[in-house]
């Protein structure tokens, strides 16, 4: 016998019945508004070229290690879920679908699935509960559809309703896939691209003089100087905003912005491009360039966004077989308010100068980020991001935070994903979830529910478009 | 159109009908007991002299940092606030309380909110919610009742039924508004001073061998000599006891409490006499200093209070144009177990030690504090402060220390407030929370309903007096 | 007048009713299933030689720190309890049982309220709530059921359905009360020994090299050499799992797995025989030994459970007079991801190894457990623990780790705990706390019930049957 499947409209909000009446109320005021899509991870050439998606397993499971690494937690192997597979055969896609299936159950409680729930039933019309017998069935029926031109790339972004999306690109991307859309006037849609530097930052990677150099030839601008790698990124950015850039995205082990002398980041750096830098050296430095983001930001007034203090790749073994973004990737702690201070000290309080400040570490919502938001007007708390993007989290981070910055000073819903046919249920559940914390402080009389339902429309709508200046 | 502003009974209560009617039955039990104020900033000298308050804005916004700094993160110039004015117009006034009324959607979901609204509906008669439209009508009816007896400081004393208020005062002070509100047959209130020495515990400041000249001349004792600086301290401390004091306060970037040898005090004090001690020193000898402020209490009964690791004035440009307290602190994570280790095991035990333990990183409350209230005798674990003062925290406070230190070892509300006016208001929120949490408790059956109401009226009365000595 | 003492059927469960009936539902499911329990405290020999327990006072509080620290944390000698007396007559006793009847109120709220008084009407029998007025009463009735031959351990056992029991256990033990049970045909029980390796792994422990000696003396392999202390740890553990052994408990300052190199080690294990190795040198063999921990247990298959990160012996004047684990450790913060990467590194995907993470930090819930757990096959979240092992931390618990690793990866519940009696309510109230969780998952759908169902029974059997290897 195989279950139904079924979305109940009343999903995420809270149980007890007067607050569910508002919280329906709240959600009916935002539940049409269009997505906008700040920050994520799909590739702009999706959307310029419109190929349509390969098979279920290639679109709904081997790009997303939300999925993958918890399969990976039962002794899955990757491999079979086509991670890392230059060759995937349609059965062995099947086959990892069928490892989904099978292991439905693991998922209980998480918000994957939710997302697969969601976009089983709303994108793909199914309507049977996951599972070893109904693999196969649910398999061919999303297969089916994938074919047929309803379920396009651009397609599908008009049906779900996305009004803006960003993309995350290297500095040197020449973002032809964003000229072309933006040229083309049968898809009058808003696509972004994302100034993502890391890498550069990053002196003590083994390929940072081979992308210095690259650097230089691309922007046209020597980058055997601090100066000059400060000019061309300058450039860069410049290149970006032109092709509709908004915001610049950083993620390195810490978040500190500690800067050295000027004659001191010129030292460091050559010996960085010599091929000599030690590793507190490369750190150093590391953290005088993303002070120096901060400038370029009040500059030229792309939002900046950090996204810090992640162990990426833990597992070596993981890494060295199947590389990056694979799930094995594990927070750690991380402080702000020192770390930023020298940053903030400097353009906190320029024109135009926005930070929005993203973590895995809950314990920096109420004591760090939402006092810091709470009063430099450049900075915004980040939505719950990552690991923390699901129903208890996310309401653990209104609570955390609203006290002390409000609504106001949030950045709205950001997806951060690369996993297509779930932004419409990322959102969706932000949504849901935003109404149930609103419905919550109506029902103790902490705001009217006139109040809430203004505080509804702007965290869906107004709050993203002023944290990334849409 | 504006909109009314009215007070809900229920404000705060759990929404669930039964867990509410509970609330309210415990609520009811509190609602009208006195209000201990054992820790806050209301100045002696408004008791002392009761001279009226000034405008609307003098009183509720300027010296406000809670409500400035929420203002401060959407753009608006603190000076526009009043915030470091030597002159400041009624005019200037006017428009200040139109920039509150104008951004009052900033406060939603903050306890800024809350409390605004207890204080202009209960304590000024105010019907209408704050907005642009309804700014002036309600800083004339504020202005019209301020000027009136009804709304002297000590009139409003009375109304608000205060038993106990303490102010936070400099050891050098010479406790004359205390004195002269002890020695006012007609006002019979207890107003307590509270020793709060800082920065005579500061030998990197600047001014710290000018602050202890100061201290020799004010107690009669030399400070040459460390030995002097413990005898002097000991005696401003005992002129603070004779008048009332109870408590000390300290406030530092860490609450360690290490020690040197006596002859390395004395050694390192001497250096910083002759104004060469370097930070690392300094910082040793600030811990050493702060132990000693922990003898002193076993010694003479005051009890000590903690309020650390705050980055204060973290903006230096705000700092440097308007001085401290105005909105730019920002907490730092904290560690307690450590720091403490060398204090408790001298005096932890000692008859008639009392050490209450604020914090502004929660992650310290199941985790540090509330283990050492539960064994400690004299260690208590301090309500929630500052940022951490508003529903949602206080509600975590309660779920975090009970299942270890339970009620009796926790310090009952302080409000910690140089907003006089927001007093019954803060105090009505903890006892609403305080009621509600109760409540769940009685609901899920982990107490009696007459347990909780014991409990209530404790939390209310018997625990401040215990912690704070009354 | 006394109050009667009654549990409600409903204890623990959410207040919401159609919530509460999922719970109710949910509950009824596991509510008599075994209990299973793979990491505790209880004494071996009760149960090899059934020994009827002593009075209430040694049975219920002198041994139980969670009892006797809230006490002291009240004023009340430790003495006066019991702890650390070589005599304590009936009367002390009886006086003893006094105090804690007279200090009732101050476990309002904690979870030893629960547990007693599920021990007292589910095992005793009492149906008056705990008072001075009270006490003798109680002593009395729970004295002479102690002195019936239904209250002897094995009989408790058996009535408590209990499936399985680990013991804690020093490496060098003998087992032979082990031994004795597993010949016992007439108690047909599972009671498996844990291997508690610690103090072997401290070399800067005074006693260290009279550990190492008795080490070799009774494995029988000489450990003059840290590969021969490798050697006779395996045997040790060899020794053990012949006995039923299923997992291996380490708690230190840190859990830390650094290795240095084989050479260095044996350097450092040679300085510390020799008596001169120094705190830095002793802290790295010991990282060094706990990654060997590991390497041992992907060999011969113990599960390893971390429990880290206290400090014990908070209070020296408390140590000196009474000895450990008299309620006077404290938590303190601690770091798993980069902790653990050097050992997850090595064997984090080997074939049949299995490590439980406990922390009495809460933090690392959702930041590094879970996460981990949701990467590593053999990572297991562990249960609350200790301080964490209450009503509302357990809420939190869940709420933390589910969004990230499900249900599956978490260990079930663990008792850990020295007070038999209390064994029941212990996992009674994690059952309940599982069955709301999971009925708020169903009311707002997140979970079908028939999910839930199969949920609430693997967390009691499957989950700490495989987290354990049983």
């Amino acid at each position: 016998m195989s279950h139904s499947l079924q979305l109940n409209p009343d999903r995420l909000f809270p149980a007890e019945p007067s607050v569910r009446a508002i919280a329906r109320r709240l959600y009916a005021e935002a539940a049409d508004l269009p997505i906008i899509s700040p920050h994520g991870h799909v590739p702009a050439q999706w959307l310029s070229d419109n190929i349509p998606f390969g098979n279920p397993t290639q679109l709904l499971i081997t790009p997303d290690h939300y999925v993958n690494r918890l399969m990976h937690a039962q002794g899955v192997s990757l491999s079979d879920l086509g991670v890392g597979q230059a060759e995937f055969s349609e059965e062995q896609s099947r086959n990892a679908f069928r490892l989904l299936c099978k292991h439905w159950p693991i998922y209980r409680g998480t918000s994957v699935k939710f997302w697969f729930e969601s976009t089983f039933v709303d994108v793909f019309g199914i309507d049977v509960r996951p599972s070893e017998e109904t693999a196969d069935q649910i398999y061919d029926q999303i297969a089916e559809k994938l074919a047929s031109p309803e379920y396009t790339p651009r397609a599908l972004f008009d049906r779900f309703g996305i009004e803006f999306i960003a993309t995350t690109d290297d500095p040197l991307d020449d973002l032809a896939a964003h000229e072309k859309i933006a040229a083309d006037p049968t898809f009058p849609k808003r696509v972004a691209p994302t100034f993502r530097p890391d890498k550069y930052l990053e002196p003590a990677r083994p390929d940072w003089i081979e992308l210095t150099d690259k650097l230089a030839e691309v922007s046209g601008v020597e980058t055997g100087t601090y100066a000059g790698w400060v000019e061309a990124m300058r450039q860069r950015r410049r290149y970006f905003i032109e092709r509709g850039g908004v915001s610049t995205d950083h993620s390195h082990a810490d978040p500190r912005t500690d800067r050295v002398t000027e004659n001191d980041a010129e030292r460091l750096f050559a010996a960085a491009r010599a091929g000599h830098i030690n590793e507190v050296e490369a750190v150093a430095l590391r953290r005088h360039m993303l002070a120096e983001m901060g400038e370029l930001a009040a500059e030229d007034g792309l939002v900046m966004t950090l996204h810090p203090a992640v162990a990426r790749n833990h597992h070596g073994p993981t890494f060295e077989k199947y590389g990056a973004d694979v799930g094995a990737d594990i927070p750690i702690s991380v402080e702000y308010t020192r770390a930023l201070q020298p940053m903030l000290n400097r353009v906190g309080t320029a024109e135009g100068f926005q930070l929005v400040l993203f973590t895995l570490d809950e314990t920096t919502f109420s004591r760090e980020i939402a006092p810091l938001a709470g009063f430099y007007q450049g900075v915004y708390a980040g939505a719950p991001w990552w690991f923390l993007d699901a129903p208890e989290a996310i309401r653990r981070y209104r609570s955390a935070v609203t006290d002390t910055c409000g609504f106001t000073k949030t950045s709205g819903f950001i997806d951060d994903t690369r996993a297509f046919c779930s932004i419409p249920a990322r959102h969706d559940m932000a949504r849901r979830l935003d109404a149930g914390f609103l419905a919550g402080l109506v029902a103790d009389h902490r705001l009217e529910e006139d109040e809430a339902v203004e505080t509804m429309v702007d965290l869906t709508s107004t709050n993203p478009r002023k944290a990334f200046k849409l």
